[in-house]
């Protein structure tokens, strides 16, 4: 039998990594990096850094594969999803099929938690319900953004007895968000803070969560939206990319 | 200036925790012990289990405090987590001014993450407000039992693109939740999963996640809710205490 781990590293600072997920990183043979875009280069150092900083052996090795990208601009985005996913299903296949001898153990890391708008887990669920290779897996959960978000403004996620909805910036601009008091707003991509009605309305504001280029920004929406537009904007030039996410909380 | 580390230590498994955390153990002076009800002796040796196991010197004490209870019955939710809250700020506020000297670094372990229903971030932002005492304090997240759940089941929280509610048993069965596709309920103490009219709802269930006495059940809410029902009752007979959460996934 084949094992594949999805290993939570953390979003952001190296020291989110938990113990499991140490223990779970020493057990892997192969590991697959699969980052796209922009942010390729830095995310692939981080998890090879990640592999160096805390396994204890040499007995492991990386294979990179060319991850799909997706289809961008006039199409519908669930679909576009699925297409990718599908891509990405090939994709892992292969790698599984001659990658992996029997009895050897795959690794996947994923930033942050695997179970927040990440694919890896729906992928291998898809690739075993199909048959097109057999392995056991297992999960290792990791510090999400969202809690790397409250831990650094000191906030918590709900407020007593309350919910807490987690979205996404393109449903937060369409309006498809709840009436809950507390939203966490991940993959923004268009500044959907600024379509907020509410301007008493309290932003919590993070980029580069847990990394030496983090910033904060919190206060009401007609204090601070602008400022993080602007502070946004020119983070994402420098670097060339940006990974930001933030709550809300009515007044 | 006296120093407070509010620090996660995950749900459940002591593999959960973070190597920020392992470093935060080893900076604390004094720890405050809070539990409370029946629960209150297992999550104390807990805590005092991950101190020993973790913490590389001797120089560190514990000091429990006899943590107030929440009135029950008849009286209104959020105004009886008011006044808990409000003594429990008057413990702390004693804790810290009595038991910590200047220079000193303070510790309260949070079962989980900080910033999910847990009310010590709550009051200490209180005390700082209202002046009681001076501190600086910095926050450790940790793997939620959200979390746990969604990677002993294998499952993502989120649909492709869409929102995820985090609430509680409460509100569920009070009709206080939204239509998100995903709904994680917490804090249910009474079987409110059983109250969800679409029975084709696939359930991901789970007590005691990360301990050894750990207990996942999934399907249909028509194929397994009376299951979990009574596996629920049983457990929480057998240990005279139960935590358990579930993830709600319409069809
Ligand atoms: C594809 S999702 C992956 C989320 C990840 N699985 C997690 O647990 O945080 C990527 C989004 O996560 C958020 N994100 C991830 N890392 C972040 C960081 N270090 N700082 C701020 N936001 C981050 C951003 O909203 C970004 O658009
Ligand atoms: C007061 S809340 C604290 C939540 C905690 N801060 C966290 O991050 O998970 C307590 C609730 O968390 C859930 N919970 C905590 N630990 C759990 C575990 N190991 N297994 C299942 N549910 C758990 C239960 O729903 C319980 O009623």
């Amino acid at each position: 039998m084949k094992k594949i781990l999805v290993i939570g590293i953390g979003a952001g600072n190296p020291d989110y990594i938990t113990l499991q997920a140490v223990k779970a990183l020493n057990r892997v043979d192969v590991f697959f990096l699969m980052d796209k875009g922009q942010s390729k280069d830095k995310l692939i150092d981080l998890r090879r850094d990640i592999c160096e900083r805390y396994i204890s052996h040499h007995d492991y090795r990386f294979v990179e594969a060319a991850s799909p990208e997706r289809e961008r601009g006039d199409v519908d985005y669930t679909s576009s999803v699925d297409d990718l996913n599908l891509a990405k299903q090939r994709t892992f296949e292969r790698l599984i099929n001659e990658q992996l001898a029997d009895g050897q153990c795959g690794g996947f890391l994923v930033w942050g938690d695997p179970a927040l708008y990440d694919s890896t887990l729906r992928i291998l669920q898809a690739i075993l319900a199909s048959g097109a290779c057999t392995f056991e897996f297992e999960v290792i959960p990791g510090i999400t953004s969202v809690q790397a978000l409250a831990a650094r403004h000191k906030v918590t996620l709900n407020q007593i007895g309350r919910s807490v909805e987690i979205t996404t910036g393109r449903r937060l601009a369409a309006g498809q968000v709840s009436d809950a008091d507390s939203l966490v707003v991940m993959l923004d991509a268009q500044d959907a803070y600024q379509q907020v009605a509410d301007q008493e309305t309290q932003i919590y504001w993070g980029a580069y969560l847990g990394t030496p280029d983090e910033i904060l920004i919190s206060g009401k929406l007609k204090d601070v939206a602008d400022e993080i537009e602007r502070v946004r904007k020119n983070a994402r030039m420098a670097n060339g990319w940006i990974m930001d996410t933030y709550l809300l909380r009515k007044p």
